[in-house]
């Protein structure tokens, strides 16, 4: 509540006096968190359940989930957590200052901080496990159950199915036209057109609101309450409506999580979430069965649209440019924004590249992956905020989201065969339904995003329909041979 | 913060859950209030300085102010603090219930409770203070240092005055025309009228933001965030802006304390934070001069504002009636709606008022003072929420609030010889300054509204000052022999 009120309401002026009173409020449920009468009793219960069986799965599950994450909290030492809450604050002004220099090198140092500080907590976490390595241990943070060796067979695959398919779209001479993007468009009505869509595919509004800020997120305040942030601009009128779509896609898998306050019914991974804010965005929001369905709206935004049909307008929003900064990338070229940084976090914590050296290795893969010359370091290794925030293994989840995505998509579609009409026709119920029965109500009951795929689908996470996806819809796009 | 957004942003559908937000929250604060290593540490400090000197007199007042707090919240059992939360909720539903059905009878029983509850707790509260009633502990609560003996005298004076020239101020056949108070006013214009005078005055949004909400209230979430709500209709445009400017008083003094996180800089009492809103909305607001600078802005409100003089917006918006609903009344009549409340409140905890009768003696006292019929229970005794949330000694406050406002203006024009041409020029800075040093800056640190006007006036409050200003003011308006 204090973060959201943040983001979206509070004066500037309050900035320290809200820091402060997040920390201290921080500090209480620390405190709570690793109160040692706690993991006795979660013991007690593990103990006795073993003796006599009485627990269902969902109470053995939650004891624990709840004792994992009290041994986690428990393991680091006070002075640590201190350092790395510091860190965070002072690291984050750092990393604004550098960017404003266009200077890695100024950055260079309290970057080397924020690896080493991180690599400290993941190494305490960890306690005595040998089989896990730093990484590991730091990917489990925001993606349970996944571990560096097999989110590299699968980047693997990605990579190689992408960077051909890429340079043929981007060498293709028959691009569709953005030119329904452009003009000037009134920042009210773009609300009113984002609302009016996120509601109908599924986002409940009277269980939350929409409300505007910087960077579009979404907050769950309880199931009762859920609510999600955009930000539009007033010379392009798609972004500040994909944002929301992807935002009540956040939304919609909050809103229907079985609602009890148990730690079992929230959220499974940061990828499972990525998963379901994707789904929205490109599966539906970017297909062109959905444009058949919010093309009449488009006029209330500007008389223009008349003149474009709905096939303009899904070449439009699915125009594909190889940019310097992944947040404004397209589907096609976003995997290699997140394959770019995982490898070099990785390399970095493995100890095979030096921090100093990381500006360098950027540029060098994005000239390799992206053919793009990186011209300054804020727009290239200084973009994105996540280091500062000592969250590696953070990116990652953002590619697995969109994996997951493209396979509930290809289920999705099996299990409902008219799924195209449906869309067209703005009957997204079903959708979101199936969604809630293969996702959403398992809250955490999975060990990982592999293994609810692998009970709800079949087959465990799977990289072939998202390349299927993506080579199918673009050589059909720009018409490649 | 998470009331604040409840009764502003959040959705219906999350009251449930934001109930139980908040008193665990609230379970954690007292646990933390009380804990017992606190009180010794208190102690600690007040024994070291007793054998040897260092504390200066703000540090020993705010150990005593600490300590005080500490020993009140100590001495309720946790059975009784229990009861009460939940039965101020409950309460709350039975209120709405019996509003609705217009049924004093149905709340009785509900009442009962709340003041045998309000009783048990001053009775625990006290502690072994046998010259304290009941009623003083209560009244401590709200206004700290000021008794039932005092208060009765104050508001003795107040009655004897009022009622005679209340009676002749409805008698007179010259009332100024309220005609141009009523109308279709744009509530938007309204909402932004009412920012561009509440921050004319200095209420700083940039530290804080307007909002509107069912009921208009402050809140500061620190020093440099000082919030403000309000409300606006569209047939009537004074209530919304008197609304802003009077929590704008409430919020210039938040804004004015010293800006800490310690109980000695936060206001002193309920009745000196009213004398703030009410210096506002009254001596400034309400006056002649006010309207000659803020008379130009009416047009932009409607354009038909321009038929009238200042003087004709003077007379309309301190136009006088008797009516049944304390929180519409004017100026002149409000303090009969609190004395007759604070009568009724003191006999039935003296035990000479039985419960059942409250609504027969409301009725009664409501024709003898403001010669009303009060013809439904909801019109009357069910009109405020107050009692169903225990807050027996608040409603007093409201008065003395508007005492201290006036004494406070009469000593500030001594001060300030030409602030009637200030006024008139929209120069609020002066006045807020003197403001700032008799009343904001001081926080905590004297121990009554009395001592500190003594100390800052030279003299404690005098409600001579409130009938001056109402008996000239309303002799002139009304053309009153």
């Amino acid at each position: 509540m204090l973060s959201y009120d943040q983001l979206v309401f509070m004066p500037s002026s309050a900035a320290a006096d809200r820091g402060e009173q997040m920390s201290a409020l921080a500090g209480i449920l620390h405190e709570m968190k690793t109160e040692p009468g706690l993991k006795s009793l979660l013991d007690e219960i593990l103990e006795l359940d073993q003796e006599q069986p009485e627990l269902d799965q969902d109470a053995l599950r939650l004891v624990a989930l709840e004792r994992k994450a009290f041994v986690e909290n428990e393991r680091i030492p006070a002075d640590l957590a201190a350092k790395a809450a510091g860190l965070s604050t002072s690291a984050y002004s750092d990393w604004v200052d550098a960017k404003g220099k266009q200077d890695f090198g100024a950055f260079a140092p309290t970057l080397q901080e924020c690896f080493d500080t991180a690599m400290a907590l993941a190494d305490a976490k960890k306690g005595n496990d040998d089989n896990k390595t730093l990484y590991d241990q730091m990917l489990d943070e925001f993606e349970v159950g996944m571990g560096q060796e097999r989110i590299d067979s699968i980047f693997r695959e990605v990579k190689s199915a992408l960077v051909p398919l890429i340079s043929d779209v981007l060498a293709s001479p028959s691009k569709p036209s953005d030119k329904p993007l452009s003009g000037q468009f009134d920042i009210e009505k773009q609300q009113e057109l984002s609302e009016k869509l996120v509601t109908s595919i599924g986002y409940d509004k009277d269980q939350g609101r929409i409300d505007v800020s910087v960077h579009p997120f979404s907050s769950s305040m309880s199931a009762k309450d859920v609510r999600i942030t955009s930000r539009f601009r007033e010379d392009e009128w798609y972004q500040g409506l994909a944002g929301t779509i992807h935002e009540g896609g956040h939304a919609i898998y909050e809103q229907n999580l079985i609602p009890s306050a148990l730690s079992i019914d929230s959220a499974l991974s940061m990828g499972t979430h990525e998963s379901q804010s994707l789904f929205w965005e490109r599966h539906i929001g970017l297909s062109k069965a959905f444009w058949r369905f919010a093309h009449p709206y488009l006029p209330e935004l500007d008389a223009s649209f008349e003149q474009y049909t709905p096939e303009e307008i899904y070449g439009a929003v699915n125009r594909v440019s190889n940019s310097f900064i992944r947040v404004e990338a397209d589907e096609l070229t976003y995997p290699l924004h997140v394959i770019l940084r995982y490898n070099i976090e990785k390399d970095v914590i493995s100890g095979s590249l030096p921090v100093k050296d990381i500006a360098t290795r950027w540029n060098a893969d994005m000239k390799v992956l992206l053919d793009v010359d990186v011209t300054s370091d804020d727009l290239g290794v200084l973009q994105d905020v996540h280091w500062s925030g000592l969250a590696f293994g953070y990116f990652p989840t953002y590619l697995l989201g969109a994996i997951a995505a493209s396979q509930l998509f290809h289920y999705c579609q099996q299990d409902i065969p008219d799924i195209e009409a449906k869309i067209e026709s703005g009957d997204f119920q079903p959708i979101k339904d199936w969604l809630k029965n293969k996702v959403h109500k398992h809250g955490r009951r999975y060990a990982s995003l592999d293994s609810m795929l692998e009970d709800q689908l079949g087959e465990p996470l799977n990289p072939k329909y998202f390349i299927d996806y993506l080579t199918n819809k673009y050589t059909d796009l720009y018409q490649l041979s």
